[in-house]
């Protein structure tokens, strides 16, 4: 018997940033020893989930119109000054490519730090006319920005993982609905399938992406009371298409400027989420369809080595058939006891676990374990598919019911600067605000809200209509507030 | 009705070059005006083929215990020092970032033009025992190098896609079951399922992998002559171990150095191949199950505006079916005639066509067509999955079987180096010749038949046990033949 036991007990929500730290290493998810700062290593364990995600997701877009397309991992200087507010917002972030071999290279080459001036000189030459709009490409990549602030791995790094959608429209109008069905497109991957649920907001116009006109973005609660940016939707304008020159001949062959978005679901940002929001005390709970192991196999010892070559055998048939099925099976037969292997699979998150002793073969049934509830109960072998596919589906609702709940209670409407205050005392939960403005003139106020807070205003809702009394005021500046605005700490 | 009609008749086997370089772009699968040289943009008609193989790759290798991982992107220039004859030997290739922001950084960091030498820091952290072994990890992602030849899309270029597994054993034999194991994952995913056959050499010393002891590699054949390695293995031995201080503590608990293999499918070549191999004079033929569009659906007008509708409708109804049967489907409503349509589809090589017109809406078939052997038969509506499924598979082993012969009839003997050089005349063949030695004491000989004829020597097969009469001379210094060596022209 080999000594080691794997034990996790951290209060998640008491010491959240602790129970953070020591999971993504213990659950062995990354390596952050890797010797350049700010980048780390995917290892198995989260890479096996991140390619689920992805997949989740160019499913989603792809069954909305948009193609797969692999830009360069480098874009010449030229094409970053062409658009002067992105360059203005990028260019403390970039990594320049100088020399190749011995050589200097002519141009300096950025790392992509995000794709739009990339991409956009190619929309130039590929469109021509109506018919070529909608234009509606995406790519799964990493990208890189030179951060400054501490870095925080699968929250903030110096390269990491998305998914970047660039759209073209013959109109406003049309770019708007696509902005739309982005939010659609997270709420199907996100909540539905992920059991992530999140708060779909238009950012105020200080806190936009450098280029757009408005930005849009989905918001979910991290148990330390940080709002965690896990998707956004820039609408772009005409800016980008006047800057790079993309035009088209519409219906009446007059030439015009595409209206453009550009959608960005931020693949680390969503496992941080994942992990975060649906994690215990214990560890890691992953829901069913994205876990790099669904079902891992228990042998039970048995006291007579006849019995126990059953419960081995029985072992090996049912991890056979259920990889046959397509699930993802770990069968754990090393020499450690069934407790010490409970605790392990059960810290990185495995949903359900199937223990098979001599009992369970005697009669025809395993013991199935749910890691959410770590409740158990009695299979019938024949049943067995059918049962783990209810039961994943079951995990995944509580999942995102729990998270639902939790996320309800942690929102709170303040009718005062002072009640805001003392409700962000602790640092936590989401504050639904009357409020002046999101435009430029909002700024002041929420500066002084950061000031005596330390939280953010993050926006007005998305497609939601909400609109305080007619006669109410503003939280800071007493001015007539038109709008509520929800206000956070955030990363 | 648009007047655009596209036609593609290019003789492939006498104008390859021309045919190579005029289908990838007419047929979309890239774009390379992009404005830094040797890097170029992945269209969706390549990209979603690239996504399917990339699928079947990492599926053939998590089948036999290889786990995703992914690496940072950047490499420290100390990194790249640890082993001296892989510096040296990508010195010369390597793009050094320099700066990030406005400020110099500490150390240059390389984009890696492989990986060896960011996985090996961290498997010297990763393993200690045997336990730990083997170690079989793999990552998808795209390499860069400073290419001073001419740079050629998804043959040669400064940005290209790939696969890297690196993997560490506690023994030589071990390692070199692994080389095994890589001839059978490179079988089953590129002859098997993709139709390419090659053939798996062991490299002349001279032409291996800097930093390996042994280089192993598939070549297949292109149209005009050319080898093209399409994947390879490098066995290790224990050098890089040594570079990097991987060492376990074996079951005797004495302390060893790991061996190590890498295997490498080069993506980007391995869809050169299939475009090359498969296409004919009218452009692309995708093997069924890696085709972008893999059924384009096309109306036949009808003269009566009721008639119409009904073909409309039947159009309609087959799409919606097949697609929710999780087939990649186009239906061509477009304004071009029929004929337009056909030819447009044929070139980008949509490997079956659903004829729908006013006859087959009221027999209550489709008329289907193959683009391999272009020819066309009526298929009963309710027969339509499983006869496409059929003629799905029956693509492929027509592809698979054309390719083979005509590799067979390409692979030649000879016995002198006057036949060779008159052999060679065409620059067309691989021809297998008696030959001294594939050590470093062969490359005076194959030097002298690289200036004589341009070919290079690309080894002696892996796994196939051949030898030439005891008696048999080089045919070039006349010394004593032990092997067969392989001859031919190659990128």
């Amino acid at each position: 018997m080999l000594k080691e036991k794997v034990t996790f007990n951290v209060p998640k929500e008491k010491k959240f940033s602790e129970w953070y730290n020591r999971i993504i290493r213990e659950a062995d998810l990354i390596d952050d020893r890797y010797n350049v700062k700010g980048f780390i290593v995917h290892k198995p364990w989260s890479m096996i989930a991140f390619k689920e995600i992805y997949r989740m997701y160019e499913d989603a877009l792809e069954r909305r119109g948009h193609k797969p397309v692999l830009f360069p991992t480098v874009i010449p200087e030229e094409n970053l000054r062409r658009e002067e507010e992105h360059l203005e917002g990028f260019k403390a972030e970039v990594f320049w490519i100088t020399h190749a071999a011995d050589r200097r290279l002519e141009k300096r080459l950025a790392l992509r730090p995000t794709s739009e001036t990339a991409f956009y000189q190619m929309y130039a030459l590929w469109i021509r006319s109506f018919s070529d709009l909608p234009l509606k490409l995406y790519q799964s990549c990493t990208v890189f920005r030179y951060e400054t602030k501490a870095t925080k791995p699968l929250l903030r790094g110096r390269e990491f993982l998305w998914i970047e959608a660039h759209d073209a429209f013959s109109s406003q109008e049309e770019a708007m609905k696509q902005v739309e069905e982005d939010m659609e497109i997270t709420e199907e991957v996100l909540h539905k399938k992920l059991g992530i649920p999140f708060i779909f907001f238009q950012r105020p116009q200080w806190d936009k992406f450098k280029g757009a006109i408005h930005t849009y973005a989905a918001d979910c609660l991290m148990p330390d009371g940080n709002l965690n940016q896990i998707a956004s939707t820039h609408y772009l304008g005409e800016n980008f298409a006047k800057a790079f020159g993309i035009q088209f001949l519409d219906r009446e062959g007059k030439r015009k400027y595409v209206h453009q978005t550009c959608y960005g679901p931020g693949i680390w940002r969503i496992m941080a989420a994942l992990i975060s929001i649906h994690g215990d005390n214990n560890g890691l709970i992953f829901p069913f369809s994205v876990a790099p192991v669904q079902i891992v196999i228990i042998p039970i010892t048995a006291t007579s080595e006849e019995t126990s070559k059953d419960v081995k055998s029985q072992c090996h048939a049912v991890a056979t058939r259920l990889k046959e099925n397509g699930f993802r099976v770990e069968l754990d037969m090393s020499e450690k006891t069934p407790g010490a292997k409970y605790y392990y699979w059960e810290m990185r998150g495995v949903p359900l676990r199937i223990e098979i002793g001599p009992i369970e073969v005697k009669g025809g049934y395993v013991t199935l374990f749910r890691r959410d509830t770590r409740t158990r109960r009695q299979v019938p072998i024949q049943q067995l598919e059918a049962e783990i596919k209810k039961e994943g589906e079951a995990i995944l609702e509580n999942l995102r019911e729990r998270a639902e709940k939790w996320l309800q209670q942690s929102l709170k409407e303040v009718k005062s600067f002072e009640e805001l205050r003392d409700a962000m005392e602790e640092h936590f939960g989401i504050f639904k605000a009357p409020f002046c403005s999101i435009e430029m003139d909002g700024e002041p106020c929420a500066q002084r809200i950061r000031e005596a807070t330390g939280a953010e205003v993050r926006g007005v809702r998305f497609g939601v209509d909400e609109k305080p009394d007619p006669d109410a005021k503003c939280i800071v500046c007493g001015r007539r507030a038109g709008i509520f605005a929800y206000i956070a700490m955030a990363y």
